[in-house]
């Protein structure tokens, strides 16, 4: 497991909230997704570069706690920190805390791994080198 | 535990898909929302009509496994289950199934409560009539 | 110009509200975008199936006229005319029409060409067969 | 006319480009509502707050001219600039340039009103001043 940790901040933009107010649920999936795409170009993989050739990363399983709301004009940082869990899987575990309190928004756990062209699960060297 | 299930229908928008060609991971987020709204109304629950009253349905926690990907014009029905889970608490079983092979997609586990105006956590009159 | 015009029915889905508690404003475009992507289905062609083949149908101006707001649980219609308006340009004409009262909730002007895969405009065999 | 421009900085997102690989045609409307909406916070105007009082800032008319496409990492500003154009509307005029070549993007016109609680158009006094 790596022992890096990848922080990426954002501000709550009025479109992403909804009739409650709030940001809408999925939209954290959004942020989450953008800071884990974020994350793997600091280790060197451009998700759509990786797209165009073919190879598919992809979300498997997602667990998400939702603790606490964001609202319009938040900012907040969103930590992620990414690690193997099998031969064909690697998991981030991320957290979205707010800035002006430090308040522990989401908790997220995402197991992901990548298919080839014919839609079978591999890791490409690139992410076996990041894994180790 | 109800017995009963709610089916929603749904079509694949061209707009849901992203760079892969799929839909993206928080969008089937969009389509259990969505489902679930559509299937508290036929229970007598107005989510945006408890919004008004500041009766805030939330989630608390979502887990998503997603198995297959869905593609422009894929059409698919969202099963949903309600089931109470403790006193604050109710969790939607649901299922995504594409119409033209019956292939699973993604099943979820979304817990859910309900806060008040003051965001304290009860259950309405109308849930708990329906948890029983 | 073509004499038919196409229908598709819709239901504002909660996520598309915004903290005014209306479909926020660029959702219209999504719902305008379904009904064009649909319409061409009818004559043949389909959007998904042309951008694999490297043929990209695009957006060059968009009027739109915010006549009323949709919200929560409102069904309507969005009618569209395709029409040819120059040798490389197309335009749809298109209109929101809440279900329930008939009210004109949007109007919307839409101009778009296609691209090649060395982004130049050009209109491919289907759709000159389709403006005529 | 003010004689200020609002310079708002964002990087593409990859959940915001559709299958052909660029920004969905619909999510620049996002970028030009954020835009304004934090140009109007530089202003003493807060669009949530304001709703909250039930005083909704609306959109009446959208010109949007594409000229090209923005993709994944692409950085960009919306500039925008506010204007009176009646009574009881304002414009803002709005480009989107990427900040790698100064290539304009798109070009867009956004025509609004206030709407107070029986939703009847006004300028709140906050607005009067600024447009003068």
């Amino acid at each position: 497991m790596s022992d890096s940790q990848h922080r990426q901040s954002f501000e709550v933009r009025d479109y992403e909230c909804d009739m409650q107010g709030v940001v809408n649920n999925a939209i954290y999936q959004h942020y989450l997704e953008h800071s884990r795409h974020e994350y793997l170009k600091t280790l060197g993989l451009d998700f759509a570069e990786l797209a165009r050739r073919q190879i598919n990363l992809v979300v498997v399983r997602a667990e998400l706690d939702y603790r606490r709301s964001l609202t319009s004009g938040d900012c907040f940082a969103v930590l992620s920190r990414m690690e193997r869990i099998s031969r064909l899987r690697f998991a981030f575990r991320q957290q979205i805390v707010r800035d002006s309190d430090g308040v522990l928004i989401l908790e997220g756990l995402i197991i992901g791994t990548a298919l080839n062209a014919r839609n079978r699960p591999f890791l490409p060297a690139e992410i076996e080198a990041i894994l180790g």
